[in-house]
C-alpha cells in the first residue's frame, strides 16, 4: 500500500502535518470568524467543509459559530469521528470532485498567510497549576530560602490557583508592561510604577472537553476523556509585584494582565504516538489521584527564544520538555474536581512553568538569571538581560517528533510594549 | 404634594420598596427565563414592559435575553434612564391604562411566590477580596499566630485572589459537602475525606457594569461609574482543605465548590441615601487608590442565622455591617485594573468576609467559634456548632434603613447536603 498524500502540499518539517490537524478560529479579509484546521501552510475552512456535506459525523450547525465550545461539549467518540471526517477531506477521500475541482479546493483550503487567528474557545475559567518540581523548588528557594522551597503539600497534590480568564490573549498580540505596587527590600513603603521584573513563563495548557456537573468529582483514572486538546502558553508575570502581594492569598495583579496562548489546539488523539511514561511519584498519591496503570505523559520538546529590538534574529534561551512535569493533566483535572468544582467545556487548565533539571531548561527569566544574580547575555548585541525589556519579543515553540512523524504546536509569541502609567 | 403610591401593594417592611427596584432573572411555569425587577411581593416583567413600549429609554432588544450583561455594558446615564422608566411604570405614570387594565397589570406584575430565580448575569470572572481588617486579623492570628496576623502589604493594597466563576450559584440551591485532602497536625500524610470544617463567609459583592479595555487602568476616583449594583454573598469554605493547600498560591479547592449569591442586584442608585463616611486609612494610600474627597461607603446592616435540621426556627449568630470594610469597592476596582487587567460587564468582585470588632459581628464560623475553641450553642436544641453540620441552613440578610426608607437585599441562603465521596 502506498502512503497516502494529502491534497494540499505539506512541507516535511511542518508542525501541521497530516498527523496533527489542530483546531483554531480564524478570519480573513473576506471571511468572518470561523472554525478551521491547520494543514501544512493552509487552513481548512470547517464551515465550508460542513456546508459541502463533507463533515457528516456532526450536524453542520456545529460549524456555523466562532468557537469550539459546542464541539468540546461532545465526547471523545464524537471528536474521533470528526477527526476521521477531516482526515478524509484532507486526503481527498471524501469526494472525488475535490481534487479536480480547483475552485472548491481554494474555498476549502486558505493559505495561512491570509488568516488572522482568534481565541479558539470562550474560556469560562482559567486555572494555573504549579506542576514542575524543578520550577517550584527554584522559585521557592528564591522567594523563601532553600529550607522552605518546596512546601510539604507539594508532593501530595497538584498545587494550583485560579487565574484570570478575561486577559487570555492570542499569540502575536503585544503585551503592555504592567504598573502596580512595588517595594524594594530597603524601602519602608511601596511605590507605584512599571514593573522592573517582567518575566515570561513557559507553560502548556489543555482545554476541557465535556465538563462535569457541580458537586461531581472525576478521579484521575477517568479524567483522560475530559481533555480536548493542548496549546502552548506564556503566563506573563511581574515578579516584583508578585513578591509584594502574594502572601497570603497567592499571585493576583502579578499575573492577571496578560496570558498568551498559541492559536492551534492540538487534539489529544494527535499526541497519542508520543506517550511516554510519567515520572515516578514518591510518596504514593491518594486514590483519587492514582494514575492509570499505563501512567503516561507526552514527549513534547519546548523551546523559548528572545529577540530584543536591536537583534536581527532570536536567540534560544531555554530547552525544556512537557514530560518533565511531576503531575499529569489527568491528576490536575482530578484534583480540580475533587471538591465537586464543575469544569465547563472550554475551561483552560495550565501546567505552570515547565522547568527541567539543567540550567538551560529553566522556563522563566527568574530562574534563568537566578533572581538577577546571573544575567543572560544576548550574543548578537552583547546586551544583558535579567528580566524583559521593552521591545523584547519572547517566542515559545513546541513539537513532538518520532521517526518521520511530526506534530507541532506552532508558536506562542508576544512583544513587550512600554508601560503607560496613570498620571 | 402627596407622596405617590405604587400601583401594586408594597408592605411597609418590604426589602423591595419603591426606593429599591433591584434587578433579577426569573422564570415561572409559563414564562421562560427573563429580566425582572422586584417590587413588594411582585416581580415586574421587564420584557413585557418593554414590549408594551413602557421602557422607552432603551431598545426593547435589551429585554429579550436572559441576563443583564447587555444592560451592564451601558453606562450610568443609561442605567438611570432605565430606572426612571421603571419608576414610572411602578407608579402607574407611564400609561393611564395600566391602573385600570387588570389583565395588563397581571401580565406586568407577577406574584413572587410564582417565580424561581436564576443568576442575573453571565459571570466571566469572579474575584474575592479580603477587605475586612478585623477578619484578616482574626484569620491571620489563627492560621499564622498573632505576630504574623496582618501581612505588611495588607494596609497598602486591597488583597484579593481570583475565584472560581463556574460554581457561583443562586441563593436557595443546596450545597454538597466537599471532599478533599485533609491533614491533621499530628498526621504524617494527608488523607482523603469529607471536610470536617465546612464554613460560611458573610460577604457582599458587586457586579461590574461597563468594563475596561485590556491594558487600561481605572483609578479609584473614577471607579464608581463602573459599578452596576450589589448582592449578598456566601463564600462557602472548607477550612481544613484550605489550611493544608493554601501555601504558597492561595485557597483553591477550599473555596471552588460553591459560592451563593442573592438573586436581586440592588443598583448603586438605590443605595445613595445610605452613604456614610468610609473608614480612615492610615498609612496614606498610593495615588491610584486615593478615594474621592467624599470618601464613602454604605451603611448596610447584615445578619447571619443558622437553622439545624432539628430546629424549628433560625437563630441569629452574627450582626455585621458593610461599612466596617477598610477598603472600598472603588479601591478594589482600581487595584484590580492597576496592572491593566480588563474587567468585563457581569464580572463579580466580592468583599471578603465582613467582620466587625465585636465577637457577635464575626462573619464566619472559624471566627465565631475561634477556631473551634468556643463552640456556638444553638439555644432551641442545645446543640453545639464549631463548623457546619449536614442539614444546617445558613441565611444571610442585608438591608439599609433611614427613617422610613428601606432598601433590602432579600436573602442569600443554602443548606448543607451530606458528602458523596468517591468510592
Amino acid at each position: 500500500m502506498q502512503p497516502m498524500t494529502p491534497i494540499v502540499y505539506v512541507p516535511e518539517d511542518s508542525d501541521f502535518s497530516i498527523h496533527n490537524l489542530p483546531y483554531g478560529v480564524f478570519q480573513t479579509s473576506s471571511l468572518d470568524k470561523r472554525l478551521g484546521v491547520a494543514i501544512g501552510d493552509y487552513v481548512l475552512d470547517l464551515r465550508e467543509a460542513a456546508n459541502q456535506g463533507f463533515l457528516s459525523s456532526l450536524s453542520s450547525e456545529y460549524f456555523q459559530g466562532s468557537d469550539f465550545n459546542p464541539i468540546m461539549e461532545l465526547d471523545r467518540k464524537a471528536w474521533k469521528a470528526l477527526r476521521s471526517d477531516i482526515q478524509d477531506v484532507v486526503y481527498g477521500k471524501t469526494s472525488e470532485s475535490i481534487k479536480s475541482h480547483q475552485s472548491l479546493l481554494s474555498k476549502l483550503f486558505i493559505p495561512k498567510h491570509q488568516v488572522s487567528m482568534h481565541l479558539p474557545a470562550k474560556i469560562g475559567d482559567y486555572t494555573d497549576f504549579y506542576s514542575s518540581k524543578e520550577h517550584a523548588t527554584n522559585v521557592g528557594t528564591m522567594f523563601r530560602g532553600a529550607d522552605n522551597a518546596l512546601n510539604p503539600n507539594w508532593v501530595h497534590l497538584p498545587v494550583g490557583y485560579h487565574g484570570r480568564s478575561s486577559s487570555i490573549i492570542i499569540s502575536g498580540q503585544d503585551i503592555r508592561r504592567p504598573c502596580g505596587q512595588l517595594k524594594g527590600n530597603q524601602e519602608q513603603a511601596p511605590h507605584y510604577g512599571p514593573t522592573q521584573a517582567l518575566d515570561f513563563e513557559l507553560e502548556m495548557a489543555f482545554f476541557v472537553g465535556k465538563g462535569n456537573a457541580l458537586f461531581e468529582s472525576i478521579p484521575a483514572k477517568a479524567a483522560r476523556d475530559y481533555i480536548f486538546g493542548m496549546v502552548l502558553m506564556n503566563d506573563w508575570s511581574a515578579r516584583d509585584i508578585q513578591r509584594w502581594e502574594y502572601v497570603p492569598l497567592g499571585p493576583f495583579g502579578a499575573k492577571n494582565f496578560a496570558t498568551s496562548i498559541s492559536p492551534w489546539i492540538v487534539p489529544l488523539e494527535a499526541l497519542e504516538p508520543f506517550r511516554v511514561p510519567a515520572p515516578i511519584q514518591e510518596p504514593k498519591v491518594l486514590e483519587y489521584l492514582e494514575r492509570a496503570s499505563d501512567a503516561s505523559t507526552f514527549d513534547i520538546h519546548l523551546t523559548v527564544s528572545i529577540q530584543s529590538n536591536s537583534m536581527r534574529k532570536p536567540q534560544l534561551i531555554c530547552e525544556s520538555n512537557f514530560r518533565y512535569l511531576y503531575w499529569t493533566m489527568e491528576q490536575q483535572l482530578a484534583h480540580h474536581t475533587v471538591t465537586g468544582c464543575n469544569l465547563r467545556p472550554g475551561d483552560l487548565l495550565a501546567s505552570g512553568t515547565i522547568s527541567g533539571k539543567s540550567e538551560n531548561s529553566f522556563g522563566s527569566m527568574l530562574e534563568l538569571s537566578w533572581g538577577g544574580s546571573k544575567p543572560l547575555r544576548l550574543e548578537e548585541t552583547q546586551e544583558q538581560r535579567v528580566y524583559l525589556q521593552d521591545g523584547d519579543q519572547i517566542e515559545i515553540h513546541g513539537y513532538c517528533q518520532k521517526e518521520n512523524i511530526r506534530v507541532g504546536f506552532g508558536s506562542c509569541h508576544g512583544k513587550i510594549l512600554p508601560a503607560s502609567p496613570l498620571t
